[in-house]
């Protein structure tokens, strides 16, 4: 059998140091998880990397590279945004056990993701905005800021703890849509809302940004997706005539 | 108000790798906890720690450096070890959520610790034996040394998770004894045993350890200690004669 673990990709976005990409690997690895992802890492492979891997040089090995996060995460039906700054646009922040307890628990319907920023800058909102939601590890507000390896290691290990002792839910009753087909939505809506004159694209204002974290929130459903496709393309193409009938739009 | 993070010493003993004695402090402080205890470190101050530390360069200034675990220990009432193997005479093993709930409640009474070891080789078996009980931090069984900055961190994360919700209630009812206290006990004891012919110093077995993990199990209260010496000094001298009566050992 599959473990939840197998499922969840821990991904790395930006990551500068290489020492940190070795210690990140390494705490993965002690906590039974395999899959990392990094997108755009300064140096790598790199022997320091692999110094700090230690027993999980094969982590490295396997690792993806990708060049955005969107490719990191297609695929994916949830992903979390670990993040220490409170946001403009934020979504409820999760604390660690409760987001390593939704993920588990969304590896019910394929891959889940994990996602870290730069060591200094973190995510950028448009990072976050790609993710359902936040999640924060409680620290001491004099000084948040925890080595990039060190959170791995506490999210890993709450991942662990959770997928040992799975008893939350999904959140959905139906199957989650994929990270891609969520974007495909969403690129037809801004399509849609360009088309009927609604967003002004020279002056977008955060309207992009707002429908994401609704969206983000609800974590559509594939046949959501579907349904919701379907209505934007039903109202671009103006209102259903049905051959000889005259429709007339009621006040 | 003091916090109980406040009473809770993080001992490094023996750490070989000045950059792991920063990620610790570093660790330490993002949980908001100060008091650093490092027993014979290999390169102390060191540049490296400090670079590693970053914003916690305060933490390694007012470390404590001990020439043995029990100069580091002395004044705690509850100690806990941090370890990765099976013990042979291992008392039941604490998960770092039990543990951090022990510790934070252990310090309405004073000062507790967590023992971290040497990054290869761990705690000995007698530094171990002078902790009440071991931690060990749930692992992948194929991989399952997690680098000791990362430990310090998952530990202080959960001590963190404690001290804000706090809601076990000390063990004992009674002032847990110091830990100086307790070795008083076990070296009288210790002497007791030899002077009566009960223990061959020559031949010592392991009645001494078997000894110290009962009392460690226990969880020794003050005046626990002071009746044990009363009754052992009372062996020592003898049945009590009161005056002008003669008493006759009974079978």
């Amino acid at each position: 059998m599959t473990s939840p673990l197998d499922r969840i990709r821990i991904v790395l976005s930006h990551p500068s140091h290489p020492g940190n990409i070795g210690a990140a690997a390494r705490a993965m690895k002690t906590m039974g998880l395999s899959r990392l992802v990094l997108v755009n890492p300064k140096h790598f492979p790199d022997g320091e990397a692999t110094a700090r891997a230690a027993a999980a040089a094969d982590v490295l090995e396997t690792a993806r590279v990708c060049s955005s996060l969107s490719e990191a995460l297609a695929g994916t039906r949830l992903a979390l945004a670990v993040t220490a700054r409170r946001r403009d646009l934020s979504t409820a922040i999760r604390w660690p056990r409760q987001a390593a307890a939704e993920l588990v628990a969304g590896t019910a319907f394929g891959d889940v993701a994990l996602v870290f920023g730069h060591e200094t800058s973190g995510l950028s909102n448009e990072e976050v905005a790609l993710c359902h939601a936040p999640v924060s590890i409680p620290a001491n507000p004099a000084c948040s800021s925890l080595n990039l390896g060190a959170a791995v290691q506490v999210l890993c290990y709450e991942l662990r703890l959770a997928a040992e002792a799975p008893g939350v839910a999904p959140a959905n009753e139906g199957e989650p849509a994929r990270f891609e087909e969520v974007e495909g939505f969403i690129a037809h809506l801004e399509r849609a809302m360009v088309k009927s004159g609604f967003l002004d694209p020279e002056k977008p204002k955060r309207l992009i940004p707002r429908l994401r974290r609704l969206f983000a929130r609800t974590r559509l459903e594939k046949e959501e997706v579907a349904i919701l496709r379907g209505i934007l393309s039903a109202l671009e193409t103006g209102p259903y005539k049905p051959p000889g009938q005259n429709v007339e739009r009621r006040e």
